[in-house]
């Protein structure tokens, strides 16, 4: 069980999403209200994208709300695009190579949920890795498998197909083995460009996920509230739980659906495991 | 806010205590059920005492759910004295030399609770401490500060009277600040022979605080329980919240009052600051 | 490249050997003589038998030498048996989970050297190892693999034999992808009775890797020498490099050979890859 | 024993310096060639100037050359004023709370040597430091106390004389305690504005420290090397030891001498404690 949030918009100080709102992701850390976890204190990670192509990671083993080099950086980076994830391991080490978000070239990926029975799956999952890219998995969870897989079936192309190829293969996997409803996830991608979000469990009820309501609808309700003024019109955010306390600020991704965050009309459909 | 627990008996291997009860401490680290704070992450250290003179350490700095190399070593350590603490920071860095227990020679020390305007207060009770142990203070908490001011004040020939000097000195220092009601603690510390443990704060609120009931009088209780059956008679346990789900287990140690395990008959008695 | 001992004898306690000798396994983090690199700072591990079936083990990811945890550990734990290992990376995260001793039930296995074009060479190796012990791998390094593909080639029953089949097949695999001399190896593994050391490399210029003289020829040395009198005739070191400063205390391991300490006399044999 | 260097002029990427150059500091924390140690593997730091009042900090505890988050950061944080400085401990903990460079304020401080007997000196120094500035003091080392102890005699008026008092203070203290030639160091500490650089040692023989040489000459030695043609003329660095090969580069800042680097001339004079 973990918690994370994607942001695209108005380029912002990363600190406004991560520390200063009440039920802040840093905040989550320690006392989640959604979660089924309360304590999600087993690494944090946050990737973001500035001037260069790639985005950069910052990836810590520590609970999130003791990590002092992260609050630093986060009051003096600026993005307009950035994943951050708390995590709670269900199992595999604590280690920055088991932190999210997953970074491959310019995509990255963070997951909330498990493949349940992953240690009897996962041989057969690895070996459904592309061999090309089989050697740049470098930790041991089944987030990374899944990113690793996604890849695999085009994440870079057809990105709605791939990850719904990826949790087709999880569950047919899993039907070999017979381990019952073995997907439970919500997952954020992105290329720097656009954000994928998913939400899908295989028991048909998922880990919690809610999107932002469109900025100029938020005003209307909330005039004198000063952050959201600044923000472009186009600024979304995703979030495993709400931040914050504006009444009207958030809407529940609908079970097995996905959203993607774009230039002009973001898109919102059913997500069926191929 | 932090989570203790003394042991004193036969001994015992460590992960009896520390991870098989119901409610044992690593439990707590995530799920404390009477702490201020529902988690202690931020550390984790057991002291112990067996064929050598000094006791030995271990403390880690991340949280003691996830500390692989504690769940090692209390699984093959066997000791009849040992004291182990979770720590919940009150502001002062997560790092090693803050972790309790503290040594010093034989003697351990741990404390739950806080010295209110510990940042104003802490230059005039570092001056208290003894010049000659001065230099043996090498983490930044109030209660490193606590146990070297008792040192100071003959922790080592009368404990009682020592950490109620301690006390006295802490709220007298306060009140020439203006800080208002400054002490808050449990504390249990040790010399190897005997276990000494303290409940006290300056509001007469102090944090809970737990000795094991007598095990005869438990025995009668919980015929069939195999645990308690191999321990001897003068086994004792002192700890934050219980353990376990034994009816008739524990018997709270009262408020402004200390204890001490010891051979032949234990002692309670009144604690007041001097 | 690594740093690693192995002991089996008299029971001593674990700092006889880590910290005390002069060049001992600690320093050698710091500052190694005869390693590849003067530096092993990349984390550490002991694994130790004692009353408990299982070994025990300690791994800490920060450099040997500045690793408090380790020291008391050392300063109070006793074993007749136990392999340490300090960590130079070829590559992969400096993580708990790639510090070796690696175990698997009674077993431990710790490696210095690498294998050469791992990254390519990875996928095939893992297709390699038995289904039913993959899940159990837990880290991402060559040392762990090749601990996995012995298991798989039956390490519990023939050691020898099993090595020789795992360096068999990496270089057969290695050769499939073009890849030239690619094992570099002293390996030191243990069931809790015995201790197998192997020392080889593709290239026939293996790793360096010593044997201590009988104890009763050194003793007939260095009469003076206090340590060595409470030894019993049976205690034997492998180690990468030699400790302290006894003339005649160290015999190297012969290139492409491996050595048995065991009851009775100990074995040296030749090493051949199958 | 400790390396570290500051950066003042045309804003570059932190990786040009940290990491790119042969010799370049992170290579220092594996093989300095000019330190008393060859391996600053306890620890590293780096604080940088930016958009914002507070320059910020990055602090990590494990050796430089295996710190994933650091060489992220460098490669997109460009900065046109920090320090950076790599750690070998002189016995103080290892904890992030302990590495360089120390901020306060808009004030950032650096060290490279050690106040010799400071387990003794320590208390009478810490007395010496101005109440108000106490509280801030967070670690254990000799080098934040000397930092403390030169913002309290007035580095934020005068840094030269600051910094001679300081010096003052240490010896004249040391001889109390019959401690003979205490200090050596070599300091950086910087407002965002200027840098102020210190070599001094009681025994007059002090660890090195070298600047650039004018950007000009360099660029007439060697008109074909790209990096330095696009710095500007100002454009200054401070080292412990020689980053890169280019020949003429550097200067030895003489013994008991400070410079300053500013907008103007720069500054050299000798340096005699107070």
């Amino acid at each position: 069980m973990c918690r994370w949030l994607a942001y695209s918009g108005t380029p912002i100080s990363l600190d406004q999403l991560l520390y200063k709102p009440r039920f802040s992701l840093i905040d989550q850390s320690m006392h989640s209200r959604l979660g089924v976890e309360t304590t999600n204190g087993d690494g944090v990670g946050v990737g973001w994208y500035g001037a260069d192509d790639a985005p950069a990671l910052f990836r810590g083993v520590g609970p999130a709300w003791g990590d002092v080099n992260l609050r630093e950086l986060a009051r003096v980076t600026r993005s307009g695009l950035f994943l951050a994830h708390i995590r709670a391991s269900t199992g595999t080490p604590v280690q920055q190579s088991n932190c999210h978000p997953f970074r491959y070239g310019r995509w990255l990926w963070c997951h909330n949920g498990a493949i349940h029975g992953f240690r009897e799956l996962k041989r057969d999952l690895v070996l459904a890795v592309d061999p090309e890219l089989y050697p740049s998995i470098s930790g041991s969870t089944d987030s990374e498998v899944m990113f690793y897989l996604a890849l695999t079936f085009g994440l870079r192309d057809d990105p709605v197909r791939a990850v719904e190829r990826m949790a087709g293969l999880v569950e047919q996997t899993a039907r070999a083995h017979d381990v019952p409803e073995p997907l439970q996830m919500t997952v954020g991608t992105t290329d720097g460009e656009r954000v994928w979000a998913f939400r899908y469990s295989s028991v048909g009820k998922s880990r919690t996920l809610f999107y932002s309501t469109e900025l100029n609808a938020l005003r209307a309700l909330h005039p004198d509230f000063a952050l959201i003024q600044g923000l472009s019109e186009e600024t979304r955010l995703i979030v495993s739980e709400p931040l914050g306390e504006l009444e009207g600020a958030w809407q529940p991704v609908p079970e097995s659906s996905y959203g993607v965050i774009q230039k002009g009309a973001d898109e919102l459909g059913s997500f069926t495991p191929r």
